[in-house]
């Protein structure tokens, strides 16, 4: 979709999906964000009346929506598990070199303000407690039993985001690419 | 050591560590700094030039150093990688609870600013391929080929930091003491 047919709610929580992840929430000043998303001020609080917290929370969701239609499609072919993960690994580190090496997880540079904010938190768990299930619903449909599913897709969520951590300090997608061999 | 005996200069480094840790870079304002670690201004230009940059370096040297300590006493009488591995899981689980289940890892809660800041990603990978060269250490020590022990040692990082962040989004520490499990 054009980004100029986007609505300006849309625009506003794409950019902030966008900028959160490289720089964290703290870091993104509002401005920054109206100017990228090309919005007004009076439009942030008619969309998000709590303002950012609320924006961030809405981008969250969108990009954890991205990554389960992700995580949907990488399975949807496959013949094994460890098939399925190869494919989404490969995916990520595709998104990965797209992005230039700097993103970080949408939701781990979004949604943790520590204790002053167990919304956020709440949130993150929610989220990432989604993109396990999707997972292990497919290693379901491909043949485990209910235990051992979520067993692998925990090992995987985990070996993600412990390999994005790594890709983005070292600014190189072959460490997602390489995650499935270091599972053999 | 008793906090009263640490000089100026280092107790602003464990302030930063320990508020950078929960609340990210851009999360904490120097004044919280500076309350944190009863410092006075000066004090914070006069050991670092560069004032919070410097400073986050300096603490993330300080964590980083922690782990390598933590890593080494974890594998210093282990018959196995593994079971260094679960000494080691065990070890983080007691320290995230110690902390409340709120601390993020210590470098990547302080050193990601995005392509802003190339300095913060280059000490974040230096500090994280420490982790790794200790760990594939251990792993030669126990008898693995280099390469063996690098892999070893690179899946034991993904895993742990992954395992962090879900065990953050979670709060809960059991998530690090069953890593060694989804490696079997």
């Amino acid at each position: 979709m054009n980004k100029r047919v986007l609505s300006t709610k849309d625009r506003l929580i794409r950019s902030a999906a966008n900028l959160f992840r490289v720089r964290g929430y703290h870091g993104v000043g509002l401005n920054d964000l109206l100017a990228h998303a090309n919005a007004p001020k009076g439009s942030l609080y008619h969309h998000f009346p709590d303002g950012k917290p609320d924006l961030a929370k809405a981008a969250a969701v969108w990009a954890s929506d991205e990554m389960l239609r992700l995580i949907a499609v990488s399975f949807e072919e496959a013949k094994t598990f460890e098939d399925g993960m190869t494919t989404l690994c490969h995916k990520l580190a595709k998104l990965f070199d797209l992005a230039g090496r700097w993103d970080g997880c949408p939701i781990s540079s979004t949604l943790f303000e520590g204790p002053d904010n167990e919304d956020f938190r709440a949130c993150a768990e929610q989220l990432f407690n989604g993109w396990i299930a999707e997972g292990a619903e497919a290693a379901e449909r491909l043949g485990d039993a209910p235990d051992e599913a979520r067993r692998k897709s925990e090992r995987m969520f985990i070996m993600v985001q412990g390999g994005w951590t790594l890709a983005r300090a070292r600014r190189s997608s072959d460490v997602l690419r390489e995650l499935p061999r270091l599972l053999t």
